[in-house]
């Protein structure tokens, strides 16, 4: 089956893998729930390849599940900003989330790699409080996200691993601030 | 990014993708929802490969999302089944079904693919009744499915298709019992 076909199959679970059943995609949606909106720093981030990173996007932006805002006129500059469309698949990465901790033990055991409290309530979101079949009632702008240590650790290796790859020495450290 | 890397992150989020984020994997488990459990069927309904498909049931077994189970003992012929840990992504399938049918609206429209009821509250289970940020609380086997007239069609246009591809003329018909 070609993906082509699939869009037109009238099944709406084929449609929405169209959409966004591939990996880069929900990977580039996780890191817009983390506060990462530029094109560098998403290629950091994901270690995509600039032109697998841009067509992602576009498709993104075309299905309406993102949408691209200026935030530098001379030379125009865009972020990436997740939609209403694209912030009602937060449940589906939040129960992601729940799903593999619960089944495959934590890494390290007992550090999440992103300490998540909702903002009301006050409660940690973890995999004792939220599984899969219980339901997610809320979204990432609902959550205070903390990022562990050894995620920490992690998103720094790769952002110096980008610049490493493709910056001049002197622009060094534009990616971490995004 | 490879995928093995993404495997090796400490993120809940990215490890679950590089055991679902796939979209023949999810078309696979959408499959087994629907009672489909057979090689040579589930061949018909993704229109995969033979060894796409094998690779991809063999790493969802060796994920724990699903488990083979003999169904003939000579030659020894099995059947695939989503385990405790697979049909914990029901309510993920769930999700994206109603967050398609909300954001891009039914083709046709009214008729759902496949039309579902709650077992024991009888209820339908719609885009109006479930969105994603209002939870899912329950796996395909609290519900009763009934495949509508249109993909119902477009199912039995796959076993066609892949009858008059890969099995002589005595044997059609084999692909749609199962």
């Amino acid at each position: 089956m070609s993906w082509d076909s699939v869009c037109d199959s009238v099944c709406p679970i084929a449609r929405s893998l169209a959409v966004v059943g591939d990996r880069w995609t929900l990977l580039i949606l996780r890191e817009l729930t983390m506060g990462v909106h530029r094109f560098e720093a998403l290629q950091a981030q994901t270690e995509m390849s600039p032109h697998l990173l841009t067509k992602r996007l576009r498709r993104l932006e075309k299905d309406g599940v993102i949408e691209r805002r200026i935030y530098q006129e001379r030379p125009v500059r865009h972020e990436y900003h997740a939609t209403a469309k694209g912030k009602e698949l937060d449940p589906i990465l939040l129960m992601l989330r729940s799903w593999q901790r619960k089944w495959d033990g934590d890494k390290p055991a007992g550090e999440p790699a992103v300490h998540l409290v909702h903002k009301v309530t006050g409660k940690t979101i973890d995999h004792l409080s939220q599984t899969p079949s219980g339901g997610v009632g809320f979204t990432f702008d609902d959550l205070v996200g903390t990022v562990g240590p050894t995620f920490k650790l992690e998103r720094d290796a790769r952002i110096d691993a980008f610049e490493e790859l493709v910056k001049p020495k002197a622009k060094r450290s534009a990616a971490r601030k995004t």
